[in-house]
């Protein structure tokens, strides 16, 4: 436990700390289920945005990725990935950035849910004879990106981009997030039914008007932890947060308390009895606001302290109480530590800009996650 | 006004831009208001932590500043400036780092306060007998770091840190960050004056018994942005959010919409009809979630668009909809931009690896900001 190793207290505070023996793990047990289900596993970078952590995803194969921006495309590219899907709609400003990672790798995949993102690519033909390589976002009730998969303008969108030339309709993408409102497994694995018969049954709607031979993926790390039966008819998944997962993942039933590799481990900064109150040296820079506080223990669950809440943060502070009765200053002396395990560890890890990765009680490296976009 | 200049048109979305000539003249409003008051400023850098931004606020002088982390005073010292206030209640494990930076600059300054911290300063006395200088956090009512006030142990810790061999008591240091619970000028004015009554007593108190020749410092954008007559008997103050303000500050009644000299650019990603909704591509890995939506306009306002609400956000997604009725989609074409004004600056500005920089229309500067502890 991250609280207990002799290397936390060489560490300045506050400080994105990696398990990585339980992050490996993670990541094991998502390709062994998916291998097992023969459903090619496209792991999402969004989370950590590290070279490290991609290795272990992928198996050390540096193969079929999915990202969230072109910054992280470039960064894999530059680091000899390939078989990169940038998730995301595509924006019109980053066409030509995607031409030229079509060009630079085998296979780059673009996605759009509309005709005028189509136009755009019609406009910036690859050179080679190389095809843009077009994944169709569908919207199976999740309600944020993707043309709804009951409309009739989905199968015509389908039918235009096969029909383009330059272009190659290659697959559809579909993305459960709506599985972040469940609680427990069986409304987790109601939704990734839901999602699956909806995107099989649009597949089998694309046959009957003659486009065949398109891959079908769906993700959210909830669904890919609990996955239906039916999920083994689909070609890939595609979920990201798992190998780090976080308390919102527990919460929602895809992992256990232990399996989450991350921490923030911060130091006690200041004792303020007259309040009853104890600060922090990790605020909001630390630890994002994900989850407003929510939590029974506030921001975060403070590992080993079920009787303490992370009450309120500011830039750089935190304010620690009990979640009733007195404190006892005396337990935690200034300059003591805390390991904090986040919400939200995609918006936790954004705060940082180096990661740092232990195993079996020593730091072993260091990652760099990439920003921007 | 950025959303109808030329160089938009060219950046990649999310962007983050900074409005140089609103800036400057944020800064020299700044500057001129104290030098007037004869007191000095001493900009806090941790909303914007860049160099060009710095040399704006410190007029040039590169002297007189006060950062929230070691990595942003190494981060100046490294660039010639001196005379730095690491304002920030010490962590025990930064004492080396302190000490380094002490005996690199000419005047490096600490804060604490409590007992254990001034020991840390003890054990490590300062190369070429150099004095530790340090300044004691007052709490006057704000209810963070600092040592209460009114309670008897202010004075104690003033009197044990001015006895300590090896430290120099420079200075009382306090943060009215209570104003940011304030609506309109009257009720800053109060906070400030309360505020500053509260530390100017102290330092009465303080000459009483026999402890005198301190400098003296309040800060927060609000209250420096309305500062109160009493303010001038001050010898320092120490806002560092007005460079650049925000929709908080202008609710807060620091400043009018005009003065925010930032903006979140951002792309329409995709129309959803059905849903009466459209997607930006700018989520909470570029806005933050600060303020959690509370504006009737969501989580930021949109320029030039008042019947419109950024209602939700995931990682790289924002959801657009009417405040009310239904959304003319013809109005707002894929590919075209909005531009966002942000809630909290500090917590945008923090999302961004590089800041985009403007003037007449023309991007003129990109400024690399610093990050980590």
């Amino acid at each position: 436990m991250a609280d207990t190793a002799e290397f936390i207290k060489d560490l300045c505070t506050p400080a994105f700390v990696v398990d990585l023996d339980v992050a490996k793990r993670n990541a094991a047990v998502m390709l062994d289920r998916f291998q097992k289900l023969g459903v090619q596993l496209r792991p999402h970078m969004k989370t950590h945005k590290t070279l490290e952590c991609a290795d272990i995803m992928t198996g050390g194969s540096r193969r079929c990725i999915a990202v969230s921006t072109l910054a992280e495309a470039s960064f894999y590219a530059d680091h000899g990935y390939d078989d990169v899907l940038y998730a995301y709609p595509l924006p019109h400003d980053k066409v030509q950035r995607c031409a030229e990672l079509c060009e630079r790798m085998a296979l780059f995949h673009v996605l759009l849910d509309n005709g005028p993102a189509l136009q755009e690519l019609k406009r910036r033909p690859l050179k080679q004879g190389k095809l843009w390589r077009v994944w169709m976002k569908l919207d199976c009730d999740n309600g944020r990106a993707g043309v709804l998969h009951s409309e009739p303008a989905a199968l015509q969108l389908a039918r235009e981009i096969s029909e383009t030339t330059g272009v190659e309709l290659y697959g559809i993408y579909a993305h459960c997030g709506n599985t972040y409102g469940c609680k427990g497994r069986e409304q987790i694995e109601a939704i990734a039914q839901e999602t699956t018969t909806n995107l099989l049954q649009f597949m089998e709607r694309l046959k009957a008007i003659g486009i065949q031979g398109l891959k079908s993926s769906i993700g959210s790390t909830p669904s890919c932890s609990h996955p239906v039966p039916d999920m083994a008819m689909l070609s890939e998944v595609h979920p990201g947060n798992y190998v780090f997962y976080d308390v919102q993942q527990s919460l929602i039933g895809s992992c256990r308390l232990e399996d989450i590799a991350v921490r923030v481990l911060t130091r006690v900064i200041g004792h303020y009895p007259h309040r009853n109150q104890l600060l922090v040296d990790s605020g909001w820079a630390a630890l994002s606001q994900d989850g407003g506080g929510c939590l029974p223990t506030g921001y975060a669950v403070i590992q080993g302290h079920p009787e303490l809440k992370l009450t309120s943060m500011t830039q750089e502070h935190g304010r620690v109480e009990p979640v009733s009765g007195p404190l006892d200053f005396g337990q935690f002396p200034l300059g003591s530590m805390f390991s904090l395990i986040p919400y939200h560890t995609c918006a936790t890890a954004m705060m940082y800009p180096v990661y740092s990765v232990h195993s079996q009680g020593k730091i072993v490296s260091t990652w760099k996650p990439v920003r921007g976009w």
